[in-house]
């Protein structure tokens, strides 16, 4: 295992550490027990958004807190849960008396526990909706997942709900315009390689020289299928057509395409696969017009691709470009 | 090789053709010969800030062109030196009639093809500079330089310099504040990984299961030497003392730390090593008031960190906290 780490038990605590100095004045790290916070947090009046999920898929969630986003997020252990006693004690750091929403990845774990603070948190008087997220159609259900896995719509989610939060919105209408999101995204993943999980020390699965895991989850999770090494041109292919189809997109439709890197794929790559998915879409009469391309939502150093497609509408148009200040995107402030 | 490409001789052409699609309204991609602009060049009376290199180290450089940091980048093919027909075209494009910076890594192409560039330009009346970024301690000379290679500090000189043309400052003072950068500035790398260049089709380098490449450049060419893997902390060490012996950096500079991932390391280990790293400045008594942390100068896949300390001077801080507007930096407008 080759990894720039210390201990293979400190690797979330000590990365936290790092965090908190690289973004000083722009975040807050707490510990025992762990989240993050937006530094001028809790902003009164203003609805709260919470997220987390397992570490490992660095930048989210911790990377996406801040004005405009999120306003805190509980990091688990690599590929883990997060507790409920961080999830309340986040949700309690951040309540500005307007209330909180809770976004989930659908994982088990998570859900579970989300929903066990959210009733921690309504017992102690706090307003707590909780929206789960499950854009991914590789698979119906996972070792991780009863229903769909949620991957890059949740970082969606995240950035229009925040620049709402931001405008004032009320919390259940936040909770209404997240729902709405993830209901509009679609999302397929595809890996060349495996991660290894630190406390682990081999590769989560095994791939030949000549094949790629499709339909990939963010956990090394088995996908739909093994199959052979392909151009990047075919690979968008079978990762738009399910996307295009299932929701249905339709000719007409306005998306933002999110071409996500794995965590070990580098960007010209990534470039390459937004030429191949755009045309794909274009071809499909669909419009682009917004595109988020990096690694956004990882599995560690694995590499491949993942593609979510999002249908817009005026509202969500104007939240995503609305100015947002977090470790990992940034923009109008 | 396991690459999400196409044609391995067009992953250039490809990726440039990906960027122009996602990144429209900041950037333009012209091809032919090939460079790319920030959309509203020229700007008339402002300095204009040329780069380039070879490919495969995205997103430098075309990702830092747009408002603030770079008028224009020309990417060669991947890990080659751009033709300077391609520098000559995009100096054109961008002088405003202030005049033209040309930042260049000391890489012997390079340097010849932008010398060669600015003679040809200034035949057409526009006023050139040029300065060389060498700041990498590890060797002195290397298959591909003659003196030291030019790493991280091109980044923070394409910013800084950036800032200051937008501010308004001239030709010949904008080429000072670059040297000044230069030769504040001191970089390291280290590789857990090689990488592959898509036409090669095989690994530029060799290295063991439990061993790493110490000194290593940004084009897979050998180092300082090979050595037995180590905790986050030790590497960590093993980079920052040469940096600060070098300047040397002394008890009370005021420091901006870049933490570079290579490509196909994941952001966790950027935030262990930015902790390390960070601990280590502090040690040598500095202070360390702003930081970059992510993956901005890469060798394709190579998994990998680079860390670059800059001295920081009151004009500098300014320049750096100054808006930037670019596909992968941006922050403040």
């Amino acid at each position: 295992m080759k990894k720039l780490i210390n201990d293979p038990n400190a690797v979330v605590g000590e990365a936290l550490e790092g965090m908190a100095l690289a973004h000083e004045g722009m975040i807050l790290v707490h510990r025992d027990p762990d989240f993050i916070t937006r530094a001028d947090a809790p902003v009164r009046g203003k609805v709260a958004l919470v997220s987390g999920g397992g570490s490992g898929h660095e930048p989210m969630h911790g990377g996406f807190v801040g004005r405009g986003m999120l306003d805190a997020a509980c990091p688990g252990a690599v590929f883990t849960s997060p507790t409920p006693d961080q999830m309340v004690a986040a949700t309690m750091a951040v309540d500005g008396g307007a209330g909180v929403l809770h976004i989930v990845k659908n994982y088990t774990g998570d859900v579970l526990n989300f929903e066990m603070a959210a009733d921690l948190a309504r017992e102690a008087g706090i307003d707590v909706h909780a929206v789960v997220i499950d854009d991914d159609v590789a698979v119906q259900d996972s070792l991780y997942t009863a229903g769909r896995r949620g991957v890059g719509a949740t970082i969606l989610a995240e950035k229009i709900c925040g620049g709402a939060a931001e405008a004032g919105m009320r919390l259940a209408q936040v909770a209404e315009l997240c729902r709405s999101v993830n209901g509009a995204a679609r999302s397929m993943g595809l890996a060349l390689s495996a991660c290894t999980v630190p406390h682990a020390g081999t590769p989560s699965f095994a791939l030949g020289a000549d094949e790629m895991e499709f339909g990939i989850g963010i956990h090394g999770e088995p996908g739909r299928r093994t199959i052979k090494l392909a151009p990047a041109d075919e690979i968008a292919a079978m990762l738009m057509e399910p996307i295009l189809a299932d929701l249905p997109f339709r000719r007409g439709d306005d998306i933002l395409l999110f071409v996500n890197g794995m965590g070990g794929t580098p960007l010209i790559e990534l470039y390459i696969m937004v030429r191949a998915a755009r045309a794909i879409a274009v071809k499909h009469g669909l419009s682009v017009s917004r595109h988020l391309v990096g690694s956004y939502i990882t599995s560690l150093e694995m590499a491949g691709v993942s593609i979510t497609a999002l249908r817009l509408d005026a509202a969500m148009r104007g939240y995503w470009d609305a100015p947002v200040v977090t470790p990992a995107l940034r923009w109008g402030a």
